[in-house]
């Protein structure tokens, strides 16, 4: 009888892995270095191995699983499970991925983008409680996202729905981003764009601070000293968090007041600032949303962390559930 | 045999009403004027009996028709079939509407929101091409709007999805919304919104305009005027203009940025400039959106005019043809 999932979240630095009841339950995790050499040939061998290791370990065989999905980085085709301009794997040609890991294991096979199937996670078990619809924005090293809307997710015609980053929130002065705009969410809200703003605004504040005195004497700063410091009560620090939350707020109202979610799930590493940054955000979003929404949308933290990969890939894989 | 479908467009001041083919094909179209005396008690049975007068002028029975659509304006219950708040039919109380006119003609009944309606209809048979992933805009009195996504109408948890009218465009010094926020895209490009936002940039011009001279002298001016004006080169109207086709070029970039559609269809009645617009709101489109989404959302101009809302109307009612 076939009732668990397996989910796989393929990272640039480790490859996550989860068996989970098909309730959403975590019943093992565990993970393996991912092996970028040579082109990144080693990758998919290494995803077979480690999972026929684990099966035998515990005991388990194919016909124990419902299927298993799993979550990339590049751009994924959801028909030929493929995978291609990874570059952080060093796959730039396309992948095959699906097709060996279903022949070599014999369980059907999902996959989608990995901000995609991390917001599929937070909905079905986090912060979203499998409400049909939810967006998840993740503040890390870049700002990306998913949109589940009417109890789909959202990839738009060429699979590039979800893009929060990308919102434009500066549209006169902005900085560049590297997909060549200006005054992109992600530029002013990742963890370097926390640290820009920082520089922007260091130039024009007079008081004392720790943080702008460390900016301007050239030492490193990273987005966690910032929070930390406006915390611990530096009015510096605070007015860089009070611009972030400004920028994160308008986003936020913005995908709203069109999508009118019931929830705006805010994760990733910036998002370890907590209810600090989350009150504020929701103070900006009441700013600028409408009744309607102010009333039924709520803006809340992810709850599930760095399973959210493996738990929302697993959920793809409900999908081959035989009624 | 069931091989026709019925659309009902129901507004402030005319019932639009037509009977189309599985298809989308307008076979017959006709108006009533819609009485909105006594709360408006008069307007379902007046739709009965306009239905009931048509079918048999046509020789047609209940046994002809699939289903009937309708869009409505005000707050829809689509399980319900009612309506509640829609003040231009001086409706403020739930009105029973679906249950009267399925009683009364026999034939099965849904019912959506007017704006997403005419999404619906722009969609399947207008600018849309049938695609799954369509966002219609609609600059008239207000500025509203539909979303599809993935194939399904996006509603939102509490049924304010779609309203692009509310998204934030000017976030610093906008224009106060009726909605309540400041800087809402309906207070710069709706046809009272473009009046407006000539107004502002006439107290800083220092040229010669006919249309800055009208502003000036108090007069009334409207926004076609300024259209009109800008095309046969007033270089003040061609200022509002620009400034306009900026906000709706950010707004419409945004919504593609997180959606991705196939295209982005704007409607109503200061889409009527066509072209002279279309074209420079894709320039600002195209100055904010990242390359996945410049390459394949396009903006369009909507082709179906009055008839989006008795087509995406019928569309409703498509959800009835048996397999």
């Amino acid at each position: 009888m076939s009732h668990k999932l397996l989910g796989i979240d393929l990272g640039g630095t480790t490859i996550k892995f989860g068996i989970l009841t098909l309730e959403g339950e975590v019943q093992e995790k565990w993970a393996i270095q991912t092996n970028i050499l040579e082109n990144g040939m080693h990758i998919v061998p290494d995803i077979v191995a480690s999972i026929k290791h684990r099966l035998e370990m515990y005991g388990l065989s194919k016909d124990d699983f419902v299927g298993i999905g799993m979550g990339s980085p590049g751009a994924v085709d959801r028909t030929q499970n493929t995978v291609t301009g990874a570059f952080n794997l060093n796959w730039k040609d396309t992948q095959e991925v699906g097709s060996v890991i279903e022949s070599e294991l014999g369980i059907p096979f999902a996959i989608d983008n990995d901000a995609n199937v991390a917001a599929l996670g937070e909905r079905w078990v986090g912060a979203g409680d499998n409400n049909p619809d939810v967006v998840f924005m993740t503040l890390g090293t870049g700002v990306g996202g998913g949109i589940i809307a009417d109890g789909n997710l959202i990839h738009g015609v060429a699979g590039a729905g979800g893009e929060i980053g990308h919102m434009i929130v500066e549209p006169m002065n902005g900085f560049a981003c590297t997909c060549g705009s200006y005054g992109c969410l992600e530029t002013v809200a990742s963890a370097t764009g926390v640290v820009k703003v920082a520089r922007l605004l260091a130039e024009s504040y007079e008081g004392s601070s720790a943080i702008k005195a460390a900016i301007d004497n050239g030492e490193e700063v990273t987005s966690k000293d910032i929070f930390v410091a406006a915390e611990a009560g530096d009015t510096f620090a605070d007015s860089v968090v009070e611009k972030v939350a400004f920028y994160l707020g308008l986003a936020s109202a913005n995908i709203s007041n069109i999508l009118n979610p019931d929830s705006l799930v805010i994760g990733g590493g910036v998002s370890a600032a907590g209810e600090f940054l989350r009150s504020r955000i929701e103070r900006y979003f009441m700013t600028y949303t409408f009744p309607q929404v102010k009333a039924s949308t709520k803006i809340k933290i992810a709850e599930l962390g760095n399973d959210a990969g493996i738990i929302g890939a697993a959920s793809l894989a409900r999908q081959f559930i035989k009624e």
